[in-house]
C-alpha cells in the first residue's frame, strides 16, 4: 500500500490545502494529514483546533486520515509507514524554500521522497495568514475556508 | 476623475516610495497616499507621525492627498472613490507577494484593480527596515529620505 | 486625455492579452492596442493577420484602436501620444525581462512610464506559443483565444 | 494500478533524467518515460537513438518502459491509461515553465494530476543542452550521461 | 595585500558557510570572518560562543582570523582595511536580498566591492535557522556543522 | 599573483561589461577578457571585431588583458593560469543560468572557482541583444556602448 502524509501548520485549514488533499487522495491509496505543532510556540488556533477543522473537512474522503504531530517530520513519517511527503508549490517563493526543506529531509532519511502538486491556480492567492487578516479587519472568507473555520474566525475576532 | 490609491505602511516614507508617487500622479487624477495602520501593533513611527512625514513629503505635488486607514484596503478604496490602487515594484520577492495581495484584493471586490509601476533603478535597494537599520548604527540616510524623516531618525536614535 | 499603448506581437492574440486589454481600457481614456512586427522575420501569422484578429476581439471595447508598429516602441507611443504603456504581468521571468524592457524605455524616453496589469490567474499559464503548440497537435483551443484566432489555427494545420 | 508517465525530449538522456526515473518508480507501480518528438523538428538525435538509450539506460528497473510519442501530452497519456505526468524540477526557471505546461495540461484534461519530484542536487546543474555543449569541446560527460550515451556522443563530435 | 571580509550572525556556523570561508581563503590574501551581533537583540547563541566556534572551526586555514562587530557593516570593513566584502550565495531568494544589501552598501561607501562565491552544491539546504530546528528536535546535526557546534547545540537542548 | 578570466560573447561589449571588467581589475592582480567563440556559429559581429572592440575600451586599465578561445572554459582558464572565472550578475534569471554554469565547471575542474561581482545598478537593463534591437531599429545606443561600437553599429545598420 502507498501512503503519504501531507504535513502543514494548518492555522486554520484553506480551500487551497483541500484542493492539495484531494489530489493526493486520487494518487496514494492513503493520505495522512499531520498538523505539525511547536509545544513552545502558540499558533493562532490550538492544535487540537487545527486538527478539528481538518477532520470536519475531510470527512467525505475515504482515504485520508488526521493526525498530528511535534517533531522531526522524518521520523514522523517513518513511524506511520510513509515514503512519501505531500507538499503544494504555488509560487517561487514556496518553490525555495520547499526544496530546502526537501533536501533536507531527504538527508535525514534518503527513503524518503518529497512528492510536489500544484494546487488550482484560483488558490495561488491563499494563505492561512492572509485569511486571518482579512477575518481580523472584518472581510468575508467563506469563499477561502471551509465554513467551520469561516465560523470559528468570526468568533475570535467578534470576541 | 479618475483616482487612485497608493497604500503602505511607510514607516517611514522613502525617497523610493516618494518616487512611486509621482509616477502615480503623472498618471491619476488624483492620488490618495493611504498609511496603513494597525491599531494593535505598533510601527517604529506612530501612524500620525508617518502621515505627517508624508504631508511633508509629497506637498509640492498638487494632485496628491495623504491619509491613514485601518481595516480592509478594499472597503477603504471604494470608500474614497477609488478603482485603481497602485503598488509599486522593486524585485521578484515583491512581485509575488504583491500578486498574490493584488488577487485577492480582487477576489474581494472585483471592481478594484492594482496598477504596478517602477521606481528609478536606484531605489531598488531601498526599504523601510533597511534605513531605520543604517539609522540605528549611525550611518547617513539623507540620500535615502526626505529631510524630515532623517532629522526624525536621528532624534529617535541619538535619545 | 490619458492614453494608453499595449505593444505586443500577438502572434495570435490570446484571451489573456483580451484580459489586459480590457483592464487597460477602464483605467485610460483611450487604449492603443499596437501590434510589434519587423519586416525581416516573419511571425507565424503576418502582422495584417495578427492586427484583424485583434481588430474583431476588441470590436466591442469603445475607447480601443487598433494598430501595428515596426521601430522603436517609445518613438511610436510619442507619436501616438502616448506617455504611458501597458504590460501584462503573469510570472517571475516576465518580470524580469519586462523590466528590463520598461527601464530600457524609460532610459530611452524618460517621459514615457511603463504600467503593469495583471491578467485573470487563471490565464497564467497561456502564451501565444504554447496556444499554437496545441493547435500544431490538433488540440482544442476554444477556451484560449478568440473564435476568428481558433478558426484561423484550425485552416493552417488542416492545410 | 497507478501508472505514470515521465515526458521530455531525452536529447540525450542525462543522469539527472534516470534519478527522476528511479524516484518515479518507487512511487507508482508502472512508469512510462516517453521521448516526445517531432516529426517536422530533427532533434541532435533522433528519436528511435533518444529512445534505445534510454532503453538501455532503465533496464535494470522492471516497472519502467520506454516508448515514444508525437502529438499532444494529455491524449497519449489518457491513451497509455495513465492519470499522472512525472516531472523533476531543479530550479526557478524550470519551476515557472513547468506549471505553465501542468496547468495548461490540467485545463486540456482535468483528470491528468502532475507531480513533481527533485531530483539529487548535484544534478541540478545538467541538461541535456549543456552535456552536448561540453562533448562538442571535447570535454569529458562520463559523469553526466549513461555510458551509451557517452560513446554516441563522442563518435558523434569525432566525425 | 587583498582582505577580504566575510560578514554573518553566524548563529551558528555550519558546513555551507565553513566552505565558503575556504574558497575565499584561495583568492584573498587575508579573510577575515565577521560575527554581527546586535547588543538589544540576543541571538539563539551569544556573540562571543558564535565567535568561538568559528575560532575552532577554522584553526587550519592560515589566512582566516575571526571576530566581530556591531555597527555598520561598511565602517567596520574601512577600519579593518578591507575593500571586498564575500557573502555566498545558494538560491534566489538569497540572491535578491544579498543585492540589496550589497547596493546599499556600496552607496554607503564606494570602494566597498561586494564578491559573490557558491558554497558547494550540496550544501545548498543547509542555514543555520533550519540546523536548529532539527537539533532542537532532537535530530543528529554532525552532517551539517562542526563537532564543537553540534556539542553546543546538543547540551542547550538536553537541558 | 592572482590571475582571473571574465569569459562572454561580448557581441557586443556593454558599459554593463565594462563596469564589470574595472571591479574586477580591483580585486585581481591580472584580468584577462575572453571573447568567447564558436567557429560554426557565427555572431552578430565577427570574433576579431568583439575582441578589437574591447581591446579599444579597456585600454586605459592596465591589469586587462584581451583574448578570444574557442572550447572548453575550464581548459582555456587554466591553460592561462587562472584560477578564478568572473561573471557579472544581474538578474534571477541571469542568476540561475549562472549558477548552472558554474557549477558545471567546478564538476569538470574543481580548482577553477566561479567569483560574482555586480555591475551598476543603472546598468541593469544593459544586455547585446537589447542595444542590437535598439541600434537596428535607428535609437541611440552612445549611453550602453564605447563610442567604437556605436559607431560600428551605426555602419552596420545604415549599410
Amino acid at each position: 500500500m502507498r501512503r503519504a502524509i501531507y504535513p502543514g501548520s494548518f492555522d486554520p485549514v484553506t480551500r487551497g490545502h483541500l484542493d492539495v488533499v484531494q489530489r493526493a487522495a486520487r494518487i496514494f491509496d492513503e493520505v495522512i494529514v499531520a498538523v505539525a505543532f511547536n509545544e513552545q510556540k502558540a499558533g493562532f488556533f490550538s492544535a487540537p483546533e487545527r486538527e478539528s477543522f481538518l477532520q470536519d473537512a475531510v470527512q467525505g474522503i475515504e482515504n485520508v486520515r488526521v493526525t498530528r504531530f511535534d517533531g522531526l517530520l522524518v521520523e514522523f513519517a517513518r513511524a506511520q509507514g510513509c515514503h512519501a511527503v505531500i507538499r503544494g508549490l504555488r509560487a517561487v517563493s514556496d518553490f525555495e524554500f520547499e526544496f530546502q526543506m526537501a533536501l533536507m529531509n531527504r538527508k535525514l532519511d534518503s527513503r524518503i521522497e518529497t512528492i510536489f502538486v500544484m494546487p488550482r491556480e484560483d488558490y495561488v492567492y491563499l494563505s492561512s495568514r492572509i485569511v486571518r487578516e482579512i477575518a481580523r479587519h472584518g472581510g468575508n472568507v467563506d469563499a477561502f475556508v471551509p465554513a467551520c473555520v469561516a465560523q470559528a474566525l468570526q468568533r475570535k475576532f467578534s470576541a
